[in-house]
């Protein structure tokens, strides 16, 4: 079965998607990466979409709820012509859509209790209805209902793809939000722990932005990090995020590191009168240091690193990672067969398999679930 | 099969279950209710939802979905238990959700096309994970993304229940909104129409509720607008409304007929010195002679008029429509075995069932939609 996974990632920067053909059955699959591509917002539709989610009205989240539907399955048609695999040769899509809002820590309601809630835009009635093709969404919510975090998910494609027996791997996640999977060398999934263990991209990629104006989305391969030098006070107050010493299961998002942060960052730098390359080669460190921290939550001793993600491709991240790391080995997904930047869609294309197959997909030891669930809720392609 | 139907109207006053013992296949299905319930909102998440609807952020939208999911499957479980139905026999729900926003007219958007976009919040997820029953819910937005206007949808249920050989009958819904349904005697279903004609039980509440600085939700039976008579100044005003003259298909909601609107009529009324009693007399005249006017859309004569939903009750707006429509009978929906108060949920007991199916459940004629599509998402019950 050929399925179209879609991401569109913390970051906001657009939508990735991943053709996957996959078989097998229960937890068993085989999955090959038939093509991947990228697909930037326009400036404009981004800025919309972040002022939708630190509180736009409900008109302006519906409107965008509607056009991300458009904008997807245009992403989808183009990547099938593309890639040559005919549109009718896919038989499902799973879109992740684009969160707007996640508040897993629940709000206390007399009478009802507990409420946790999370809301991803882009309709999927929109993207079965262009495409002609079944489109599973909403992969979020019932984990929560369930008394989850509703995230992570990917962990369950990084179980699916890179679980190796007998070694201890850490799948490295460098999204707007760097999260950890551990995939323990025995093969038991309900030790499988994952957490996000704090910001990654969002926050460079933010510095980046609010120094140029606007006019550079990230520091490309990590060039401006590379020229700056680490401050320790800077890197202490970084440190401090109460967030970073929370136990997991535990999730994180533009609320908790989106631009406000960033301005707090920018004002903590400038308070150590520091230059901006060495506010980004000390957010660098910062980054690193967070991840090799997880360890402490880990109980198996790690054997291998393998890392995805668009911060593969920042030198100066990874350069601190491996220093982090050592002795452990640092691989990237291309190293194991698969795709750094392709992934995390290609994890979506995963759980909507799974919806079909009616196979739970979420890992209540990385969620925090009450127990196992079916992902996702299901729009109807073409009638037959 | 039995199926539980859950309808939150425009109206926001509550949610009504319909538990209807459904069987058949394609367009011809056999309903049997089994029993009927109302849930009212309390005051405050009545209002909580009625400041969201108009123009709440984001987060609050959020919290709302998952809420009201809480809410609307602390109802189903109530009402299987008090009608006697194990939940474990239910074998589907059906829940229509409450709309936060309704925006059939489409809004341009470069280099995409026309957007239009409807948002009912009330988490399916959650109502599943909670009964352990499979939800179908998203019923309007696959109808847009194919181009129609999301709405009415109730008129496929009232085709399945009310249709009668040789009889052109109109049904009336008067809810929120009051709608009609054509259903011709020829029984030709591409020659069903149906549209909402204005406000109804939204204007009247509305002007109860402001008038009693909240006290009263509703005129009972029409008590005060039987002492009032009725403004012939004020009532050309109701009908100068541009709504009103729109050729169908068309669709409205609380964005036009919502408070402002109310508050709008209310001036009008003490710019004519009128008794508030006068003016709830004048607005039920001005509905019930809307609802009439309704026929210059409709090619067929009505032989037989089928009254249903809350405004039933109320004596005043059904004399003023019998004597609208005589010599045509006025029928309410109790006198042709159905139930007025539990129709709305049951035809969504119904569309969720034609989900399950697989069978198109919008009618294009009715909608706008450029096709017949199947309506609504599917979030899985328990794991067998």
């Amino acid at each position: 079965m050929i399925v179209a996974g879609l991401m569109s990632g913390t970051s906001v920067d657009g939508v990735d998607i991943s053709l996957v053909e996959i078989t097998g059955k229960g937890h068993r699959l085989q999955t090959r990466l038939l093509g991947h591509k990228g697909y930037p917002y326009s400036p404009s539709l981004r800025q919309r979409i972040l002022q939708a989610a630190e509180g736009g009205s409900v008109g302006e989240v519906c409107h965008l709820h509607a056009l991300l539907g458009e904008v997807f399955a245009s992403a989808i048609i183009k990547t099938a012509r593309t890639c040559r695999v005919p549109l009718k040769k896919i038989a499902l899509i799973g879109s992740h859509g684009q969160t707007v809002y996640h508040r897993p820590r629940p709000i206390k309601e007399a009478g009802v209790g507990m409420v946790r809630s999370t809301f991803q835009i882009g309709d999927p009635n929109i993207i079965a209805e262009r495409t002609g093709v079944t489109t599973v969404s909403d992969f979020r919510s019932r984990d929560m209902a369930a008394g989850g975090e509703g995230a992570p998910l990917a962990p369950y494609g990084h179980a699916i793809v890179f679980n190796r027996r007998k070694v201890n791997r850490l799948v490295l996640n460098l999204g707007g939000i760097a999260n950890v999977t551990v995939l323990p060398g025995n093969g038991e999934w309900s030790h499988i722990r994952a957490f996000d263990t704090g910001p990654c991209n969002m926050l460079l990629d933010g510095l980046m932005n609010i120094e140029s104006q606007g006019r550079r989305r990230m520091d490309r391969e990590g060039r401006q990090a590379a020229k700056g030098s680490v401050n320790e006070k800077l890197l202490g107050w970084l440190l401090a995020h109460p967030y970073l010493s929370q136990r997991p299961p535990k999730s994180t998002g533009r609320e908790m590191f989106g631009s406000s942060y960033i301005h707090r960052v920018l004002k903590q730098g400038c308070r150590q009168k520091l230059s901006f390359v060495d506010i980004l080669a000390t957010s660098c460190r910062f980054i690193a240091q967070v991840i090799g921290d997880a360890q402490q939550w880990i109980p198996q001793p790690i054997q291998e690193v393998v890392a995805g993600g668009g911060g593969v491709r920042n030198k100066r991240l990874m350069a601190e990672l491996e220093d982090r790391f050592a002795p452990v080995s640092l691989k990237t997904m291309e190293a194991c067969g698969s795709h750094s930047t392709a992934f995390e869609a290609q994890a979506f294309a995963i759980l909507a398999y799974q919806r079909i197959q009616g196979v739970c997909a979420n890992l209540p030891s990385v969620t925090g679930a009450r127990h196992p669930v079916i992902l996702g809720t299901i729009s109807p392609g073409k009638i037959k």
